[in-house]
């Protein structure tokens, strides 16, 4: 049979492609992550066969681990969805498990989501370019710690680049990445959004 | 009454959200582009009226005529959906028909769509970003020629910048791209996909 990685969107429902939720609906196996809200996994059908393989702190389960699952599920006679924040193939590791799949001689599908990178800040009403402002921007993951040494983001390059820069999950280390910005030679000045649980109910932007 | 600024996705009539679904077969007035296929059209409901503003070569409509007719169309007792290519807020000037509508006091609500800058590679089956190998990505359009010295592209800091480099539009001018990236410093064994006419049934990925 064949897997879907299926992109679950920024996290409100009605974000979710018609795609989705149609291979949502028909699933009889959904592994699916943390990213993916309670009100999505809600339009399962009944009896489906629901496995949470989201990383929590403390509690991770391994890629490796995940990646097998997929290719179990995937070779026997099964509709099996797996569920994704976002889009499937940004920042989700998504890639290496269809290369597993791939590899397994198992079909993979990919449903591509809407990427909160982009997704959060346009529902908020933040635009990411502007004519004859910003012509070009680049999507960058704020968890590494711009300080530590074995980081793998060239944040001097970053600052020198222009165009917007939209940082995923960026609020815990917010002042070290934006000296580290400002050392590589952005303007200070740069204006900033802050979207956090965007597209839910509880969205805060600042 | 409101004007929905609508993101229609790549092209898949699959990939539209389900919110832009609903708003589609919904809607009195559907402003659009050259972008949204006949597919997604086919949605509206009968009797709806079809505004098609799209920028065709030699015949243009100015986008200050497309601001005026939105806020025009807002100010009526009408479900107004603007429907744009991609998501409304990448590379569509989307950010300022929605300043044209807030300056003129009419509500304006934006609903995000898949961009094709991911969905589109993600389609195809071309991750984005890849761990260990790709942790940012910068969008940008391929418009402009680099050997033109009015360009607004800084394509020397974004040779320099690292990580996956998407162009939107960018096959017409592929080799002075590619020249003017490697003269900036990327390697010229870098791997490149192309995607032409993506998520539609004629797509083409070289």
């Amino acid at each position: 049979m064949t897997v879907h990685l299926v992109g679950a969107g920024p996290g409100d429902p009605e974000l979710l492609t018609v795609r989705a939720m149609r291979l949502i609906a028909s699933a009889d196996v959904i592994v699916h992550d943390a990213l993916a809200s309670d009100e999505i996994i809600a339009l399962a059908r009944p009896g489906v066969e629901l496995i949470d393989v989201g990383k929590k702190p403390g509690n991770p389960t391994p890629q490796e681990l995940i990646n097998t699952l997929l290719v179990h599920l995937g070779s026997q006679d099964l509709e099996v969805v797996r569920l994704k924040g976002g889009d499937p193939f940004v920042f989700g590791r998504g890639a290496e498990e269809a290369e597993a799949l791939v590899a397994a001689g198992v079909r993979c599908l990919v449903v591509p989501g809407i990427t909160s990178a982009i997704g959060t800040p346009s529902a908020a009403g933040i635009p990411v370019t502007y004519r004859a402002m910003s012509t070009a921007f680049t999507v960058v993951t704020g968890h590494e710690d711009p300080a530590k040494p074995e980081t793998q983001t060239d944040w001097d390059a970053l600052a020198r680049a222009g165009g917007t820069l939209v940082l995923l999950m960026g609020v815990g280390r917010l002042g070290a990445i934006a000296d580290a910005l400002i050392a590589g030679g952005r303007d200070p000045q740069t204006p900033v959004g802050i979207v956090e649980r965007g597209t839910l109910p509880s969205q805060r932007v600042t």
